[in-house]
């Protein structure tokens, strides 16, 4: 369909190609620069009047830089007469600030999809938000995709046998996913409880459920700085586990994530390419798992006008 | 007044300072830094339910830190109940891009209008747009001063004979700004007149006026790459000036700027602090200009429901 037309801005080009490849179209030409003072140039270099544009953008870090991308492509391509501007946004930054957590906090979550909505956007494709929530900030159309299915998969090509797994949940907050990735392996789960026993003193790590000679999946929706995974995967092991696994969908990897992971049990990071790392912040442990299949379906879907539920369960 | 609260986000604290010393006010608690990501944290640390609240940021390199930063700033004020929020944007940055000048661009100065309103400003303080248009992007009030009045100050308390001064727009688009400063140092003013004689051929210089033996003020209202401002200082002296000086209020003064001026015949460059110049990146030539009398008194004419326009003649 020559109305469906695919851009990349800078956060993700590698996974935008191979979107467009999963879909079939060429990816659309256009430059984003800067200026020297720093201002972000965009230049759409073809006609897209009338047509059906998805963006592949994820507000990973520089998230300031991405987002401000992001905002400004939609400008240009609304004032450039697209029919429909569809945000693929594989990670979205600033999940975490989705309420005030205290007094006089923003609720950066929701100012972002205001500004999306603000410059012209129709549709947002995005996957694992780190609170569902996140789908009621914004007033149109949000599919909103999980990771599981894909971590799943990778999990079971490795051939494990069911009853020798335990998925771990790094907190109460994660069981629902680490429960949908049990269902996947057929497999128990446990849950890791942590609780600092007064105030500024180190946090304990309890275990509920039975790791002892198991391998553990340890499943999180983002890793960031790894400080908890790290401590979760010592607490594993310690506590009997044979092997330890942890796996995500976003790897944020920020500050002294990378080394932790290095110097910690993890045997392999699972993670998908939802956020772009580059090749020298890459870990020996690092396993990426590519979201185009899915995501590239998605736009398929999404344009021909057709449920994206299927997608949950491949 | 304890309704009025002055915060400051990172552009421009030392401006702010002044600015609240002016309006005789301690500046507002509140930390604005980052998590481990970059994403941007926020925390207002004193109450401001039903205060009216006066912003200093400078959209300024760099921009979308700097731009974001005062997105979530309004947002956080907006959910603690402040009553107005004003933003005091000394340079508004992305103004440039102010219309489509080819197919397909985006304009960006209006899509900040808007993302500032959608954030939640109710009113906006700012100098020298790079077009007075960018006024009508905002469906709130905007209070528009000028930096001239200071400039011609400056050149004022120098003690020279006006019959020696002549006033330089280094293009035509700056004609109405140079007439200003001329009328207040009661001279007459000189055009540079750039051709392009074929395309691929360098720009020739022309220089519309009288300008032999005489002191050049150049003035605009942006100094960027410095490329334009130095050529037509070496223009200027090439045609019989005695001195040339360089004006302007917004000193973005990005990449090459600081060696093309250092290595120009411009004797002083004269600007003010809307943008703050780090230490290590300032000129011997730079004359800095301060900018918070005059926003001060805008804050305190603003606060007591007075017209602003008694400062356009400071
Ligand atoms: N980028 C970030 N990095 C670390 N913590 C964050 C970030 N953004 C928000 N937060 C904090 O993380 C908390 C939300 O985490 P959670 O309880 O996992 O939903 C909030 O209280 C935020 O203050
Ligand atoms: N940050 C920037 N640096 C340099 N040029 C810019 C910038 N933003 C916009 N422009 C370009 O500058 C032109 C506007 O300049 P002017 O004719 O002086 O209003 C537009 O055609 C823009 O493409």
């Amino acid at each position: 369909d020559p109305n469906l037309k695919i851009f990349t801005l800078n956060s993700n080009p590698k996974l935008a190609r191979e979107i467009a490849n999963v879909v079939g179209v060429e990816l659309g030409k256009c430059s984003v620069s800067q200026f020297s003072d720093g201002e972000i140039q965009i230049n759409i270099e073809e006609s897209i009047r009338g047509c059906d544009v998805y963006v592949i953008q994820s507000t990973s870090d520089p998230v300031n830089e991405h987002m401000m991308e992001l905002l400004i492509m939609v400008d240009a391509l609304k004032r450039a007469s697209a029919r429909t501007i569809n945000l693929v946004i594989p990670y979205y930054g600033y999940a975490r600030q989705d309420r005030k957590a205290r007094a006089r906090e923003p609720i950066t979550a929701k100012l972002v999809a205001n500004l999306l909505e603000t410059a012209g956007a129709t549709r947002v494709i995005t996957l694992d938000l780190h609170a569902p929530q996140i789908q009621g900030f914004f007033d149109i159309p949000i599919d909103h995709l999980m990771g599981v299915p894909i971590i799943a998969k990778y999990f079971e090509d490795k051939g494990f046998q069911a009853e020798d797994i335990v998925v771990v949940s790094p907190d109460h907050g994660g069981v629902t996913r680490a429960r949908k990735l049990a269902e996947r392996l057929k497999t128990p789960i446990a849950i890791i409880d942590k609780r600092r026993p007064r105030p500024n003193v180190a946090e304990v790590m309890n275990i509920v459920g039975n790791v002892d000679g198991k391998i553990c999946i340890i499943i999180d929706d983002i890793i960031d700085t790894a400080g908890t995974i790290t401590l979760a995967a010592k607490a594993l092991i310690e506590s009997g586990a044979k092997e330890v696994y942890a796996s995500c969908t976003h790897p944020v990897l920020s500050g002294p994530a990378i080394e932790r992971i290095n110097n910690s049990p993890i045997k392999e990071l699972v993670a998908t390419n939802s956020i772009n790392i580059p090749e020298e912040r890459k870990s020996e442990k690092l396993v990426e798992l590519s979201v185009a299949p899915l995501l590239g379906e998605a736009i398929i879907r999404v344009h021909e006008d057709q449920s994206v539920s299927p997608l949950f369960d491949i």
